[in-house]
């Protein structure tokens, strides 16, 4: 069986440990070699970031190193056994970014990844030639070997305070042209956004750049289109799965696959399970519900995206078209996660 | 009194520790502010590496960790308290060049530069950058911001075993037009010949490769025309001080200047202090004795560069038109080594 799953970062790739152990494999060791199964991720690179020159892929790490038995699964994102030497230096020498944290450990893939992408390879190589040494047993693919970007356009919170009615503008703030009670509107980094302003700046918009110009990665089309069926992991519909819907190769092979696609709703209780995602559903516009989410995505009988839905027992999703269906959510650990998995499999009728 | 010093690396720092001292500065502190006195040091580039992306200059380094008070003195290079932890994940990537080692905090140092030379910024503005945080008291002056690398031609240590005579040739080894008893040649980096060979391949040629055609670094001819002594560090002659030399409009300016010019025998008791540089002498023909050093260099008088040298007291070096001194050379301490100072500038008059 061919399971594809689109995910973003941390839940994602607790999701596929899941699906790994729903299969029968060691959810933190290589694919067995001779079985008949396959688990390809089509993983998110919209958070993807340039920082003192590393180009950093949070969500392809978080995946290779969770399911290679890397990550810090107390701590929830990087490395086991991190040191953050380089970042303290970084520091003292007031170089930039203080607050996206980059252990030891993590820049050594880093730098491996932009020399190789530096020399010319495409990240889905550089991804790949990772992974010959984590062996997370599922093929990570990049959703695009091009650059796609989440920019946040938010009131600029350099600005400084408003200027008042009456207050002398001596020039050197920049400001003149603000009128009173508004601010300059400033693009930021997604991950500007969410780790140092911690998603506090009121979204005006939330926009993978690129995306639409983007080619799917290698290996993306088929994987979706040749699939027994299609998972979306409960990652962040805005700023995880959507810059993957995004590209739009990979939105038509969704439309176009023969196999059914199931989405695992990331809100349980009203509440989103990970930080945040309901200030991004807000600047979309999408009501912070399992069936909002849903409606979100769309039946795939209307023009949308699913055949089925898995909400959590506590909330309600009405999706005419969408077969709809409740289990315990939490991936409390990869056993819980693969019973989450059954779950979609059987809401479309897909037997192992 | 304008001091300036042609200098190397590790030796070269300690050398510049003793200026510093005889000055009566602290020697791992910042220049006095208010003081007459000034030590430029126009510091070797051709040890320079980019390796896993960054841009590395072991010279530099030294001389801005030890006169910053940042050097692991017992060690003899890097960084106080260094950590590994960056250097054993590339080891796990099967990343290149595990014979140089790459400290966590040495790291730092590297990506901050590299990122602002990738900006734009030419290395010696870069390295002023840098020094902003280690305040080493000397103004560091890359020799020049154009790119110099010294290659050593060697027979090829990859390429295997001589083919003997009647010996069937599958072509694999492409050694097919080795004649019996050669070997094809290869030009290593300076660095890899230094340190992954320890200098113990047979150096058929050391050529400071773009040094002609390079410019010397802002400041550097008006260091060497407005000093009051030059003094040329007892850095490797060949791989330190040679590549400076090298640069056109550096010979130029020391033959222009006014200012007496002294060297100080890298060599005591017929031995270099610091290891390898008699293979260095061997490779251009030089005899490793306090007077060969002294006669490559050459009396200014003939076209040369002396004005005076200072060798151990052990060592003799008949030099005609040279003013030649004789003192202990050990640098056990800044103390000791401003005593080596006082000696070069007695021998050519210069009075603080």
């Amino acid at each position: 069986m061919d399971i594809t799953v689109l995910t973003g970062g941390v839940g994602g790739a607790r999701f596929l440990l899941g699906v790994k152990a729903f299969l029968g494999w060691d959810p933190t060791g290589a694919a067995p070699t001779d079985g008949p199964d396959r688990i390809t991720a089509v993983v998110n690179t919209a958070d993807d970031l340039r920082l003192h020159g590393l180009q950093i892929c949070p969500d392809l790490d978080s995946c290779m190193y969770t399911l290679g038995g890397g990550a810090d699964v107390a701590r929830g994102w990087g490395r086991t056994d991190e040191t953050w030497a380089v970042s303290a230096e970084l520091a003292a020498y007031d170089a930039e970014a203080p607050w996206f944290s980059l252990g030891d450990k993590d820049i050594a893939t880093h730098l491996v990844r932009t020399r190789m992408l530096d020399a010319g390879y495409p990240l889905s190589a550089v991804t790949e030639a990772l992974c010959a040494r984590w062996q997370p047993g599922v093929r990570l693919l990049p959703m695009s070997d091009d650059r796609v970007e989440t920019h946040v356009v938010v009131p600029d919170p350099q600005a400084g305070p408003t200027p008042v009615d009456g207050a002398v503008d001596d020039g050197a703030t920049g400001s003149d042209t603000v009128q009173p009670g508004e601010r300059p509107l400033v693009a930021l980094h997604f991950q500007e956004w969410w780790i140092r302003y911690r998603a506090g700046l009121p979204a005006l918009s939330i926009t993978p750049i690129g995306a639409a110009e983007a080619t799917a990665g290698p290996g993306v089309v088929e994987a979706i289109t040749g699939a027994d069926v299609v998972l979306i992991a409960p990652s962040n519909p805005v700023v995880s799965v959507g810059p993957i819907l995004a590209v739009p190769a990979v939105a038509a092979a969704l439309r176009e696959t023969t196999a059914p696609v199931v989405a695992v709703s990331p809100i349980i209780g009203g509440k989103p399970v990970r930080g945040h995602a309901d200030a991004c559903l807000a600047a979309i516009g999408v009501e912070s519900s399992a069936e909002g989410v849903g409606r979100h995505y769309g039946a795939r009988s209307d023009g949308g995206l699913l055949d089925a839905f898995l909400v959590a027992e506590q909330d309600i999703a009405e999706m005419p078209g969408v077969r709809v269906g409740t289990a315990p959510l939490l991936m409390t650990d990869p056993a819980a996660t693969a019973a989450m998995v059954r779950a979609c499999l059987d809401l479309v009728d897909v037997r192992v």
